[in-house]
């Protein structure tokens, strides 16, 4: 009961504004929690890291457009942070607007995050051929901007949550060009003190890792994994800014068998030229 | 001779409008075309799959921020066209805008092509830490936004090339975060009818190809460049969209010895789930 009511406390940091997909991961994963939007990727890190927020939410991987960079470079740059949690949401994207319009062609201009623009490029190329698309930092200040904007013939792009924040009507749903589209979220926080960093039973671990820029190399890595006999469920590449020609691996790990992944993770660890631990934590999947 | 004058009247694509630094790249690799400015990476295919065109030009990845998605999405879905080209040019961010604004504190907006918004971001944070960032479509329109509003105080980023294309001074140079910032470029051309796609003596070759989902599998691919002594040069994983946890991965060879390539390859392509090659090029490394 106690430990409901310090959960409850807790205060949690978002991808915001209000009626963002991140704040739909934010509420499955922390029901009861105040959430606090905040407006750029790097502003949710830097909150966790100084303590203003006891945990910040925020994107990491789309099904249709990959890895979200502003995370993977946050994850790096954090070193005090660990990464406690994670959820996986299906997309659907809704396009919404102000009752003045009447049909498509009247649309001039149409407000999302970059991301879902790219989701939708099918559905607006055969929708809305000429209407001018206005990338926005988060789906909620779009529909927040068209909301705004009332007499203009604009619409926006996001989750069906966003119409009703901002007393927005939705013209249609489901309109990404996936129907398998879904989102990682995860939940980062301060790494524990005294608390050892190792995979835990059961639990999904997340690593990144580069390797010398020669023949072969990234092989060897992953001939560690195969030696162990440990499935490795993600592999992302980014490039090294300093170091052209090298990439940062980021990978997750199955957590079926952990002193077996821990011995792995030495040798990875080992081996490469620059190694981090970024978490060992479980994973809820919802349906759409 | 003749076969210059046939060169001088290809029609080139490019990611326009004037003023972007693939219209710099264009020029490298056509030094006497025509070129002709097209507003999205997706229509630049078109263009070309359509005769339009006879070569397109685009980004495909940029040293700090990763992958250009739009490009690597759209060559897996022009089976027509291969990669016949490639140039890597250092990339030096420029912060341009009106006379009319005299301190920092100013600027209101600054607009930007995201990548370059994201190469630049220290920058931004450092030096207008209260500026609204604009995502443009690219850095030649972000240019030609902040001329055609000469009494807002808004500035630009991209090359230094724009500042003169559309008439802004210039007010800091080498903005961009890392000094070692460069992006690849390829040159794309229809298949000729005929012709074997085989990686070339000296070329780079580019395939993409995706594995089961099962352990170990990306694993069993690379060992078969290893088996042939064969160096990966680059990596790049996408998501594949219709099948959640499966991957697509875009990577680069080194083509010393070709025939051994060609086993190689014809491996890969048995054990893939799907396999595309790309093209087998040569590659021009522009000094800053």
């Amino acid at each position: 009961m106690q430990d409901n009511l310090l959960e409850n406390l807790r205060k949690i940091g978002y991808l915001g504004p209000a009626g963002t997909f991140t704040q739909q991961a934010a509420r499955v994963l922390f029901p009861e929690s105040a959430l606090l939007p905040i407006s750029d990727i790097y502003n949710i890190f830097y909150a966790v890291s100084c303590k203003t927020c006891d945990v910040g939410i925020v994107p990491i991987e789309n099904s249709t457009e990959g890895p979200v960079n502003a995370t993977l470079d946050a994850l790096l740059k954090t070193e005090n942070l660990v990464i406690t949690g994670s959820v996986i949401l299906p997309i659907s994207h809704t396009l919404m607007g102000s009752d003045n319009i009447t049909t498509n062609a009247e649309v001039e201009k149409i407000l999302a995050h970059p991301q879902a623009l790219a989701q939708c490029r099918e559905y607006i190329r055969c929708n809305y051929p000429m209407a001018l698309l206005m990338p926005c930092a988060s789906n909620g200040e779009a529909a927040a901007k068209v909301a705004s904007a009332s007499g203009e013939a604009w619409a926006a792009i996001g989750p069906a949550a966003a119409a009703k924040e901002y007393g927005l009507r939705i013209w249609a749903e489901d309109i990404q060009d996936s129907f398998l589209n879904s989102t990682s979220f995860i939940q980062i926080e301060h790494k524990k003190e005294g608390e050892a960093v190792i995979p835990s039973a059961g639990c999904c671990t997340s690593i990144a890792f580069s390797t010398k820029n020669s023949p072969g190399a990234l092989y060897r890595m992953l001939g560690i994994f195969e030696n162990y006999s440990i499935n490795m469920t993600k592999i992302l590449s980014r490039p090294m800014p300093e170091r052209p020609g090298e990439y940062i691996f980021f990978t997750d790990i199955e957590g079926y068998q952990p002193e077996k992944a821990k011995k792995a993770l030495k040798q990875i660890e080992d081996e490469a030229t620059m190694y981090r631990f970024l978490g060992s934590y479980s994973v809820i999947k919802k349906k759409g």
